[in-house]
């Protein structure tokens, strides 16, 4: 296919609702971006990639990191996993404390805020004070890119003004669902969320999860093949909140969106994408990013289904 | 693919299972079956079909109908049909009564009794007294088979014990989300649930959406490939309840359930599958059954994911 | 304490308030009655009444029926009557389904329309098809008055716009917790919901619970002493659905209201009060009958705090 | 009435109930008490108090507490405070976090463990790092008593585990209901949770809530008539979190429980009681205390009802 004028035709598309949306205003850090920047990177499996717009600007990954933290908990826990955190859709945005109450202080998913952070705390299990190193250094490696950094200013942000994750925490520790030391737990937490990508690196990170857990240009393989397709169908099914349906519906591919505004999506063998676009759209995913994640799946029929 | 071994290995490898779970027995005509029948079915785009068990029995297709009124609904209405149901998953099974109540009578989405209830409403407006001859009708066309009958048992056992349906549908109707009479919309809903098939008949029928809404034998095109991606997405992030994100974790298909026991699944290009076993699991889901279509993915690959 | 000019001022304090609110609109009998009608009355033990305003008026009686159907349940039952109905404030109105899901069935208390419809099917165990007239000989009784009648326009209007309460009956039924047929639970509990009287009359009907359930007047004992205690400690915690509290806070009354516009109330050991006025407030009370009991008892001092 | 007989076959009667329930082990500090404790006091307008058991046994109050924070704020905000406070019952004890999210953060009462947090705020607002000594100096004033202090061992303890508070502090800042510093809030409630009383002096404390707020003995006009009745009507209707229905059923009084196994009630007009027994019923009130009260209501018709 002639990814290249897809992708022009794609930006050509999208451009009308680029100022559709609002900026992530959570907390002041995120607030400040330019709001109409957008970028499209698609990569494949013969090292061949695409890009559009402005692809070389960085964005806070924010959720997005919730893929990698929940790959290497996959790694090092297997199933015994499942003990802490479930595999269902959430249902409704409202639901995270509602069913943590309910459900004892287990997460519905790996992709919710509780779910996440519940996949740091066993991470900081093992891997105790460099827990956040570990983190980082696996990115770097499934990006095969050592320049990967996080914004600390969006960390402050995140501990000044987080304290909705603070309530979530609180309530795990409380269902002895939290180990380590609550504070700590969410300092590694908002500084995995901080890290600044841009879509071609991005794009480039997930490539592993296209290939069965295989990045098939560096070789490694960072997980097994079932890992790889259960964390796929989890993209799917709780990739974007209480909209994962209506994503599985209209693009049709496992995808993880983050507040940041950047979109993660994955064409089972065939190549990853990512796709950057701050505005959000009312349930907190890229606006832009969303539309043209859908004009490409039309244009290609990439779909999965 | 040796499709016949690979029933075979299926087979001896569930059969330690087919003892496990319990046949549905809120109704006492969905409770007289016997309990430890098991088939599987697969049909091919060229027409080829595979078949292990007890294939020529019949089993109530409950939930599985659904599919066809979704269909049947979306051709009718199109776009226009997300004004009465939503498209995301429920998250959990006692949320039906609960959501409607929060979200106005506007069912999760129409795999949902809700939801479900709302499609036949829908039908009702364009096909008044004869919904359930087009129902029924639509299903003998997409089986490509005359011989489709429901079972009066049944539909007289859900009259009689189906108090939580009338629950539903009065809330819905109380919020002006049900157009027709409520007894009326019931006794349909009640007809097509009671419709009864064999797994070889379920599995032919659900090809059309292996193939993009066209049946690749009779050369029927039922509905849009874009709807028919739709419904597919839609068994995948909300085809078996509270247990969907199980199912797409393990199975890695479209697929959906019914307490009659029968599951189908979809492999997009590739084939439909009809699978049965009455007892069921906690979730309400065929045990064997869905453990069949464990086995079968990771043998052949066969996962969208 | 000079009654006569308290209720004088009570009306003139009133009156820029008769105005506010909107008279209940969810069945159309309901919705045509005059909508500025003000009527009070005071019930004294020694047979002295007061009265100001309309009080020849009629109106629907409707959840003040409520008072009279758990009188007689708790006569026949007695304690075993906590087996089919709590005890406990609502806490808010939606959880009416909510509750009755999670709580199998069981509802809250007798003074939501669900525990209402369980004491009404409770009725009918023991009465029969004689139930409705066991129910208005009751209210005749305790009014000391043969012409009470019921308003067959008003039952037929809540049959035609009924759902939410077959939702609620039929919810019920599903957990077993309703024994007789559900559409004759139903034209009973709609019956006695529409049951016509003024605030005379109501007021007289309710001396019997001012005096530890024996009418001073008659000299009949209607139900003992502890009975009558917790019909009234009942009134207090749950008798203005989730404006109890603003209730309590304000009046300090054992009261209850129905959406006919009027409201009962006990000043334990001195009198009987009923007041009527149309327009209810947000909560479903009478907007003026509720600032009237507000301004009769800071002028009395007759809070039970 | 001669109140010291009364007592006594209080005493007796509730001797069979004394080793029933557990004592509170939420924090080890609480669970350490001598679990078969059990004394009782009363105190009149004229001064006499009455007395039974092991009187001079000090508790924790912890809940307790909660009226006295309710009064300072009531006396400081007046009607204001109803913006941050509701004073409906919360219905379900499951609630407090549900309900929160719901309703934006406002508790519905100052009486669950959210509203009083959200009364310390305010009282911190006013009071600053003088917030603790002027709520201890309050109660010290009240009680007529200069001996009151808290047991820091219990503060420790709760600090170490309140994790479940903790959440509940976090979700009302995240919703901008409490203004200061989320841990100094949380320092103030605890300490004030672990004042330590013995039913004698509590019930000395609480004698301005059976006299419209006015101190009968030391004739201090603490709050107004009216504040004193809405505090009233708000242990009524909220006292015991979702056993409130119950007390007022079958104890009939205003009354504040605390998990330290205390519990105060008023009887308005003429006494104000306290009664401890360290064992807990499974909604988390005293045992033995709850069914002395009941007894003492029985024998002496001193019901408000």
């Amino acid at each position: 296919m002639d990814y290249e004028s897809i992708l022009k035709e794609v930006y050509s598309e999208v451009k009308p609702f680029l100022n559709k949306g609002k900026v992530a205003n959570y907390i002041p850090a995120l607030s400040k971006v330019n709001p109409n920047k957008f970028s499209m990177s698609l990569q494949l499996f013969n090292g061949t990639s695409y890009h559009i717009g402005n692809t070389n600007e960085k964005f806070s990954i924010q959720s997005i990191s919730k893929v990698f933290t929940f790959t290497l908990a996959i790694h090092l826990y297997g199933k015994e996993l499942y003990k802490y955190v479930g595999h269902e859709p959430s249902g409704n945005s409202f639901n995270s404390l509602v069913q943590l109450e309910y459900e004892n202080g287990i997460p519905r998913n790996p992709f919710i805020n509780a779910g996440a952070i519940v996949m740091t705390d066993l991470l900081m299990n093992k891997y105790k004070d460099k827990t956040f190193l570990q983190i980082i250094n696996f990115i770097k490696s499934v990006s095969d890119n050592k320049n990967i950094t996080y914004d600390k200013k969006v960390v402050q942000s995140e501990k000044e003004y987080g304290y909705r994750n603070l309530a979530l925490v609180s309530m795990m520790k409380n269902f002895k669902n939290i180990n380590n030391d609550i504070f700590e737990v969410l300092d590694n937490y908002f500084k995995h969320c901080s890290i600044s990508m841009n879509t071609k690196e991005l794009s480039r990170a997930m490539l592993f999860l296209a290939n069965n857990g295989k990045d098939p240009l560096s070789c490694k393989e960072f997980i097994t093949s079932s890992q790889s397709k259960r964390i796929n169908s989890l993209m799917l099914t709780c990739g974007h909140y209480d909209a994962s349906g209506d994503f599985a519906f209209k693009v049709g591919l496992p995808g993880k969106s983050g507040v940041g505004g950047g979109i993660v999506a994955i064409v089972p063998n065939v190549m990853s994408i990512c796709v950057y676009s701050p505005r959000l759209n009312k349930k907190g995913n890229s606006f832009a990013g969303t539309k043209a994640l859908e004009f490409f799946t039309t244009k290609t029929g990439l779909s999965i289904f």
